[in-house]
C-alpha cells in the first residue's frame, strides 16, 4: 500500500451561485487544485455529491465534471454518502493511488443547492436519513438532530446556552475565510435570541447550506518527495456505519461511526487525540460538536460542551476546531462539505491559515458524517 | 497491488417486485453473495446505485443496505455513474482489497424502478444524460439512443432488421436464466413488428427495466489459493470517459470511452479480444450492442451487426454476448446491471451456465456504459 501525500488544493466560495452551474462550481475548484499543484491532468476524478440527481436532475456526473474540467477522457465516478459524500470520494481517491491503480486522483466535492430545479432542499436533505423509518413519519433531517439534542440536555443537565462557544468560534473564525458562506461574528446574546427552527436547535446551532466546491489532488509521496512541495501525507483514513435510523441505536447519543472511525485513524497514523493540533470536525449542528468531540476522544462521554465553555477550541486552544469556520459559519454545501475540511486541515498544515492558523499545526483531523451519525468517515494528515 | 478474486456471486430475479423495498433487494443479494462465499462478513460494502435519491427518497445507501444486511458497522458507500454504476462500484471495491485498504469487499448493485415513489422513470433515467444541453431540450434517453441508430443506419447502410439477431439472441439465452426479467423467446418477424418507442428503435430494440440486486464478493488471490475454492481472478478492470453529451462527440458511433477502457483492460490482463470466451455487452439498446462489438475490437467499425447476422454471437459462437439474456432480456434494473453482468461471466468461468453455458470459457469481459456512451468500465475475469 502506498503512502499517498497531497500535492494540491482549491476552493470556491461557498454561497448563492446563481450564475454558477453544478459542472462549473466543479470546474473552477478543479482548476484551483491543479494549478496548485502545478499540474494539467490527472488519472482519476472521484466527486463527491449527495444531490445532483435531485436537486439538478443531473447524474453521471464523473463524466460530466470530467468533460466540463477539460479532463474528457479520464477516467471518472461519483461517490455518495450523504452529508460524508466528500470523505467518502477523498477515501476513494486514496485507495485508488494506494493501491497503484493510478498515479494521482482529483478528488472534488460539489454542492449546488440554492436555484435549483427539483423539490425543497428540506426534503431533499431528508434522503440522508431513513426514507422508510424516519422522513415517511415527516421527519425533517433538522428535527432529527431536535430530537438528539433535547436528550442530551435531558440526559447530561446542560443548558442550550452552553452550546454557545461552539457557534460563536465557528463564527469567529469565517470572518477571516474568505471561502466561507457567513462572514459576522456572533455574540451569547445573539446565539440565545436567534430565531427557533425545530427546539431546541435555532438558527445559530444549524449551519447554513449553500453552493460550492472544493478539491484536492493526490498523488504517491515520493513524488513529493522528488519535487520538493510542501508535503502534507495522510496518515490515516478509515470509515464506519451506524443504524441509519437514529431510534435504532442502543445510545442515540453516541455516535458509535465516529469512535470507529477515528480510533482506526489513530491507529494507522500512531497516534491519539492529544497530539491532534487542529480537528476539522462536522458541525451541521452544535449538538453534533459536542458529540463528535465525545465519540473522539477529545471529551468524556457528556461533557462536550465543556471544552467550549473553558475556551480550548480556538486556534490557540487544546482543541482547535471549525478553524476556516467550521460547516457552522464557512458552510455547508452537503456533499462538498467533508473535501472543504479536507483542504482546511491542509491549509493549517501548510500554515496557510492566516489570522486563524493553528501555531506550529502539524497533524489534523477531518471528520465527515453523513446522515445523524450513520456513516462517518475520519482522515488523518502529517505535515512532514 | 494485490490480484484480487471472486469468493461468492448471488443475484435476485429481475421482475416488479412491489413487495420489496430497495434495502430488501440489496439485502437478498448481498445474503445470496455470502453464502456463496461461505462467510457472513465483510471489511467493506459499495454498493452501485443511479436512482434511489429521485426514485425511492432514499440517499446514504451504503449505511442503509449495511444496515439492513446485517453488517451494521461496516465501512459503505455508493457509488454512481448512471447506468454504469455497478461496474464502477465493483472497480471501487477492487481498488479497496487490491490496496490493502481491506481483505474483502462486497459489491452490491441495486435499482429499485417499479412501484416508487418519485418522477417518471423516464425522466428520472435522463439524468444520465447531460441536464442542460440534452435533457432540458426534452430528448429521453431512449431518444438519445434513437438518433444514433438512426445515424448509424444512414452512415453504415444496414437496414433495422439487420439488428434482429442481437434480440432474439438474448431472448433465447434469457429463458434458460431464472433471474431474467423475460423468458420468452423471439423471431425476427417479431422484432420487426414490434411497437416503435423511439423511431427506429423498437421495443425489442429496448432492454426492459425492473427491480433487482446482484452481488459479489472480492478478496485477495492468495485467499482464494488458501480454501481451494473455483478460482475467478479479476485480471483487468479499467474506466473511460467520453463528453456527457452525444452532440458533442467527434464522431457520435464511435464508443471512444468503450475503446479506451477495453484497451486498457486486455493490457493489464495480457490478452486480445480473440482470447474473449465470453463478453456480456451493454445492449441497453440493439445499436449498442453494435457500437460495443466495434469498439471493443471484436467487428470492425460499421460492421457489428454482421456478427449476430453470421450467427457468431450465440453460446457456441465466435463472440458469445448476452449469454443469460442481456440488458435486452435478463433485464437492465439500472445501477445494479453492472453487477448482473460480473455475476454472470463468473457464473460461466465456473461453468455454472446451464444451457447457455459457453464450452470451455476460461476469460470473460464484462462492459458497463453510463450515459449514451459518457462513463464504461470493462472488466476482465479469468478461471484460474
Amino acid at each position: 500500500m502506498r503512502e499517498v501525500a497531497v500535492l494540491g488544493i482549491g476552493q470556491t466560495p461557498i454561497a448563492e451561485h446563481w450564475d454558477k452551474s453544478l459542472r462549473m462550481l466543479a470546474g473552477e475548484a478543479v482548476f484551483a487544485a491543479l494549478k496548485d499543484a502545478g499540474r494539467e491532468r490527472t488519472d482519476g476524478l472521484f466527486v463527491g455529491n449527495m444531490l445532483s440527481g435531485l436537486l439538478s436532475r443531473q447524474e453521471n456526473l464523473g463524466a460530466l465534471v470530467a468533460d466540463w474540467a477539460g479532463l474528457r477522457g479520464t477516467e471518472a465516478v461519483k461517490v455518495e454518502a450523504a452529508c460524508a459524500s466528500g470523505a467518502a470520494a477523498l477515501r476513494a481517491g486514496l485507495m485508488a493511488v494506494s493501491s497503484g491503480a493510478m498515479d494521482s486522483a482529483l478528488v472534488v466535492g460539489v454542492e449546488k443547492m440554492t436555484e435549483t430545479v427539483g423539490p425543497q432542499t428540506t426534503a431533499a436533505l431528508a434522503t440522508a436519513a431513513d426514507a422508510d423509518w424516519e422522513a415517511a413519519q415527516g421527519l425533517s433531517f433538522v428535527a432529527l438532530n431536535a430530537l438528539i439534542m433535547r436528550r442530551y440536555l435531558h440526559e447530561y443537565g446542560w443548558q442550550h446556552t452552553d452550546f454557545a462557544p461552539f457557534s460563536i468560534n465557528a463564527h469567529a473564525n469565517a470572518v477571516h475565510n474568505p471561502y466561507a458562506r457567513l462572514h459576522d461574528s456572533i455574540t451569547t446574546h445573539d446565539y440565545n435570541r436567534a430565531r427557533m427552527v425545530a427546539d431546541p436547535i435555532n438558527l445559530l446551532d444549524a449551519s447554513p447550506i449553500g453552493d460550492g466546491a472544493a478539491a484536492m489532488l493526490l498523488v504517491p509521496t515520493e513524488i513529493l518527495k522528488r519535487n520538493g512541495r510542501p508535503m502534507i501525507t495522510i496518515a490515516g483514513s478509515a470509515s464506519a456505519t451506524a443504524s441509519i435510523a437514529v431510534h435504532d441505536r442502543r445510545d442515540p447519543l453516541w455516535l458509535a461511526a465516529a469512535y470507529a472511525s477515528a480510533k482506526k485513524a489513530y491507529a494507522q497514523a500512531g497516534v491519539s487525540p492529544a497530539d491532534i493540533d487542529v480537528f476539522e470536525l462536522h458541525d451541521a449542528f452544535s449538538i453534533m460538536a459536542a458529540l463528535s468531540l465525545e465519540a473522539c476522544g477529545f471529551a468524556e462521554r457528556g461533557q462536550g460542551p465543556r471544552l467550549g465553555l473553558e475556551g480550548q477550541i480556538g486556534p490557540s486552544g487544546r482543541v482547535p476546531i471549525a478553524t476556516r469556520g467550521g460547516l457552522k459559519a464557512r458552510g455547508h454545501p452537503v456533499g462538498a462539505t467533508g473535501v472543504y475540511q479536507a483542504v482546511e486541515v491542509v491549509q493549517q498544515l501548510r500554515g496557510e491559515a492566516g489570522a486563524t492558523q493553528v501555531p506550529g499545526a502539524k497533524i489534523g483531523m477531518a471528520q465527515n458524517i453523513g446522515g445523524s451519525g450513520a456513516t462517518i468517515l475520519a482522515h488523518i494528515f502529517r505535515a512532514g
